[in-house]
């Protein structure tokens, strides 16, 4: 208890420092040095010997004849930064998404408050927030001639289900009547507007995608990770490959990771790291399967003599968070920890 | 020449001023108030009675059955926002991409140089990018059930060709043998970068385009909107149907507006309106058409007593733009042109 009042007063300084980092007449001012983007990773491809297609551009007009054969750029990644005056962490911070969404996850919340990209900003961390091969302003490929599937679109059902936002079976279109999970910090009034944030996938690239998030590691590191749901495994394969390259990782409820048995985890046991699981996980088969395989990677590479700590909130005495937990209405609570976290490991200055 | 000069020293006052709006002690810093996102627009729709689909997870794998039926929610648009401590322009300026692209047209170019996003946000302005409706984080929808048609991929061959970075048929696959404009502004060592950036579009959705830029409209104006090429038809539409609110529009290169024919002009003529139009266009009969037809709608603007103001850059003693300017060489050279015209229409502060 002690220790946590420690890290909590420990992270309100860290707060106030960085305010001050400002303009002095302004405590909200961010001091910011650079903003931009880049796309990074993928290839060039030629498609040849496709029939002409017609499309109709004006319904009910006579349809054109397009040819899609030609040299296209494809299966880069996207990410944007905004860049401190006076950065209090040591290494830049990489936001990744999970599945079926792209780095809006992080920046302004459904409910229109401020997400974790400005809570991160604000603590002294150089942001970087992408979006993954396929999804977003990193764009998508032609299929099935480039990628080899067809994509798909998460409904709000599963959406509401998978999130951990009601139970199984709770969903209904109408908003009024959807059953919440007792006591859930998820804004239940912006769940539609949460589903605007969707971005179909798909499931055939995971090569492709790890590929460009290796660029980017190559690109903009050394760095510290967060990474959410899916983009979990691509963390932890990004850190398995370039370990020197990668400080810390937080995995926000990771859906996958490399398969702890043939895992050489001496390589990464210099990397400390974070899981970060929400509430009901008890509940839910899924869920439970996902966290039991989670806690054998974190336990093996602890056995490896690797900084891996998790922290199951309802423990930490916090209470309702859904999968979404950087959109929950405790979501700054939630960063806060994170923050103290990071400073544990080594990775503020 | 007199006037130019006068105006030149106006914006590097400008400038000058902005950069102290910063941090006093660095004199690039920004001072940023708030960093942030949304969603908006768009529908809910439901589809029913499709075909349960097979997807191949893995190549090799037995597909697993995914039911495309449910609840979505389509056709929002997306936009990011940077606000300043002190801006020094009336009204926010809202960036509007042109087509097959998204808002990165905008960030940092793809030789790495900074953008008009950057350079306008360092002149003052609170400055929203967004991603129209079917691109980048604005997200699609599935077709033909709500789409109604395929989507279409640019060919390098085509940006190369249209975007007037080289003569019709000087494109080659590898980038030593294509044979660019003379004196050409764009950075054609990034070319295949800039071809990343490529989103796929759809012929058959500007209803529901205009639709969300309207909703867009209504939530952030009254604002100046800057807009590229397919996005000027938006813009211009936008500005018919709420003329209170927009309080100026720079139309770089636009390819469409609504027919002049029938437009009521003394709704907008209170709107001040800037066309920049790079050069080549007179080699290329596509371009010579376009902007014929956009010179008929300025003059019919104009005769109907509004600001409708163009800046031929060829006859400013500005040579070698590309369609793309924003991500020319220039483009710094360019934007304050722009920067210069916003001053004596009253938009800045």
């Amino acid at each position: 208890m002690k220790k946590t009042v420690r890290h909590l007063l420990l992270a309100s300084t860290a707060l106030a420092t960085i305010t001050l980092a400002g303009c002095a007449t302004k405590d909200h001012t961010l001091a910011v040095k650079d903003v931009g983007s880049f796309h990074v990773g993928g290839r060039a491809v030629t498609l040849s010997g496709l029939p002409t297609r017609e499309i109709v551009f004006t319904p009910g007009a006579a349809p054109l004849k397009v040819d899609p054969n030609g040299d296209f750029e494809v299966e880069a990644m996207y990410a944007r930064y905004t860049l401190l005056d006076n950065p209090k962490a040591r290494y830049p911070l990489l936001m990744w998404h999970g599945g079926g969404l792209s780095g809006v996850s992080y920046e302004t919340k459904p409910d229109g408050k401020p997400g974790w990209e400005n809570y991160f900003l604000r603590t002294g961390h150089n942001v970087y927030v992408s979006d993954a091969m396929e999804r977003g302003r990193a764009s998508w490929a032609r299929y099935p001639e480039i990628f080899k599937s067809e994509p798909f679109f998460r409904t709000k059902k599963e959406g509401w289900e998978l999130f951990r936002i009601g139970p199984v079976g709770s969903y209904r279109s109408d908003p009024a009547q959807r059953q919440a999970m007792p006591g859930t910090q998820f804004p239940v009034e912006a769940f539609d507007q949460m589903a605007k944030q969707s971005i179909p996938r798909w499931a055939t690239n995971d090569a492709a995608t790890q590929a460009a998030y290796d660029a980017y590691v190559k690109k903009v590191c050394p760095c510290v990770i967060l990474v959410h749901s899916q983009g979990g495994n691509f963390a932890f394969t990004a850190a398995l490959q370039n370990p020197d390259l990668i400080k810390g990782i937080v995995a926000v409820e990771p859906s996958g990771s490399p398969d702890p048995a043939t895992t050489d985890f001496s390589k990464i046991k210099g990397i400390p790291m974070l899981w970060v699981w929400g509430d009901y996980t008890e509940q839910m088969p899924f869920w439970q399967g996902i966290v039991k395989r989670q806690e054998t990677f974190r336990q093996n590479l602890q056995a490896a003599g690797g900084k891996a700590d998790v922290l199951f909130l309802p423990q930490a005495n916090i209470h309702g968070n859904s999968h979404m937990m950087m959109m929950d209405k405790n979501s700054d609570q939630i960063a806060e920890r994170i923050q103290v976290w990071m400073d544990s490991a080594g990775l503020m200055q």
